[in-house]
């Protein structure tokens, strides 16, 4: 930096993202990892998301979201950051941009100024993706050979790559969607990676599947406890997929970060517990089964369930990897806060 | 926009916020009364702030500090928005850039992306400032003569210059700092519209004075309860200016807003409510006054304390009409979350 009252930083729109490594999965898988690690390691300060919420006047769904995940990364990485989000289903309805999409934002501490203003909606994608991949493969059976894959849309997508990287013993890989357009192109993308067969139902896709990944928007549950193979790992990345007997009957229930679950309403899990279905020792925390703390799949037979909040530091060390690697690349568009501050 | 698919917004750098109207105080109070009339009326959602410290080894004091800031503004202005904001005592140690520095994003609530992102740290001084200037007109005695200016720092003069457009019956403006250059300089850059006397301490600038605004980092109380005259107000924008016996004794606390108080450890009143020396019906809202739902000053004599959490709406007010004028004037740097979306 030339001039140290010139607080540089760069943008990155998703095409640097991309450039600088933001699709890579094995890369994400190893970001998502470590940022468990760490948090389990007290290195990352992560308050809970702040949620806005506006409901739909007539149905009182939800319309539009917005959401601030502040955290800091410490340990080597040293970097405060924050993702904010915000979703709408006019997108959806209109077909031209994400449901949801995202900034992230890194921040040097010592200087208190930005380093990088970049897309986070990829990114958001991907690590969503990795987090299922980095469950699989502490809480799958390692011998595992039939994985399920509920839902095709971006987040279906890039959990089946993540788990498909995380278990390399997998052989056959089912895959459905309402709309079979969706299947269809996620298959035909990873054809020369993997053998992706497209389901007739979603039962076809469950049944006898050691591996199960949902990832859908649907509101009522529609996936039969009594499909599910004994001794299978379940992946759900959506909210509504399971009834609440398909969890309390579960050998485990594992979580991102139960304590982020437990003032999140929307969530299943979180009802369950209000209501006082489930108690805080009942659902264990994926970092300490990855430190070793807590332990993950004790017995062939049993039946896990990984159920995913999402976390700020997942966003944020794949975030700075990218900043890094955009960073060595010469990549992104300079900007500053200012030329001269105006006051000091 | 030429392509739906290219969610584009603008970057405003400092001289750019400053170009669009930043620096307008007159304008910036009328946004400060617009937001707290707007909260008064339920049409403003306002989470608490999210505040992450990062405290020094060896002192304790915070060194680095992150604040999320997330908002709603409905009504006619219909924006979602937030204020990131970072701060570091390194900044002040080594003098060349602010203590704290922001950035604000709007956004496009139906489509869900970003409409500016820009400098906050001009904004933050400015709407700090404002809030005091909106405190004194409704709760200073409009016969106020003499104000007294505790702090000559940024928001020392952006409070100093509020307070002066608020009451235009000020004929007397007493200012100290500890660093007289400071001082000084404010005199100098006001001396066409207010005669600023520099004084020789906090007591001969206190006693007296109708109004009186302090913004100072002190961490230990230097004003005296028996140097306020009777039926003074004072806006107390700094932490730790007042022992608690001064504002016990006050007639009326006035805050932007006590439910954010109650929750951020750091102020005093925070420190008081906790201890059980403060209950909840004995701090007003300010915005209970603007909609004259509340009495505000209802005696000559009665002393007024007013005290300033920092509200997101208020800088997303300012922000939204200086984005406006940037986008009229043709202001700022183009940018896009992507030429074209890799995922839909």
């Amino acid at each position: 930096m030339t001039n140290s009252k010139k607080p540089e930083f760069i943008y990155l729109k998703q095409e640097d993202v991309i450039a600088a490594g933001g699709l890579d999965m094995k890369l994400a898988l190893a970001d998502v990892e470590l940022a468990f690690k760490m948090h389990g390691q007290d290195e990352i300060i992560q308050p809970n998301k702040t949620v806005i919420e506006f409901p739909d006047q007539e149905s009182g769904q939800r319309r539009y979201l917005t959401v601030s995940m502040p955290a800091y990364l410490g340990g080597q990485i040293n970097r405060a950051g924050i993702k904010w989000a915000a979703e709408s289903v006019d997108n959806v309805r209109r077909g031209d941009l994400p449901y949801g999409m995202d900034l992230i934002i890194l921040h040097d501490l010592e200087r208190a100024h930005p380093l990088a203003i970049m897309d986070g909606t990829l990114i958001t994608a991907i690590r969503t993706g990795a987090a299922a991949g980095v469950a699989a493969k502490y809480l799958a059976r390692p011998d595992s050979k039939t994985a399920a894959f509920i839902g095709a849309g971006v987040i279906g997508r890039t959990t089946l790559e993540a788990i498909a990287l995380s278990l390399p013993g997998l052989t056959e890989f089912r895959i459905f969607d309402l709309n079979t357009e969706k299947s269809r192109s996620i298959a035909k993308e990873f054809s020369g990676r993997w053998p992706i067969k497209i389901v007739a139902s979603v039962q076809e896709a469950v049944e006898g599947a050691d591996v199960i990944a949902t990832m859908t928007t649907t509101r009522q549950p529609f996936i039969e406890a009594a499909w599910l193979k004994k001794g299978c790992f379940v992946a759900a990345m959506g909210k509504n997929e399971f009834e609440e007997e398909a969890l309390l009957e579960a050998d485990l229930l594992v979580v991102d970060e139960w304590e982020q679950f437990k003032h999140y309403q929307p969530s299943l899990l979180t009802q369950m517990y209000q209501a006082g279905h489930l108690k805080d020792g009942d659902v264990l925390n994926l970092r300490e089964v990855i430190l070793n703390r807590a332990s993950g799949r004790t017995t062939a037979a049993g039946r896990i369930h990984f159920l995913s909040f999402g976390l700020a530091c997942e966003d944020l060390v794949v975030a700075e990897r990218v900043y890094q690697t955009a960073q060595s690349m010469g990549l992104g568009q300079s900007l500053s806060l200012w030329d001269r501050p105006h006051w000091l």
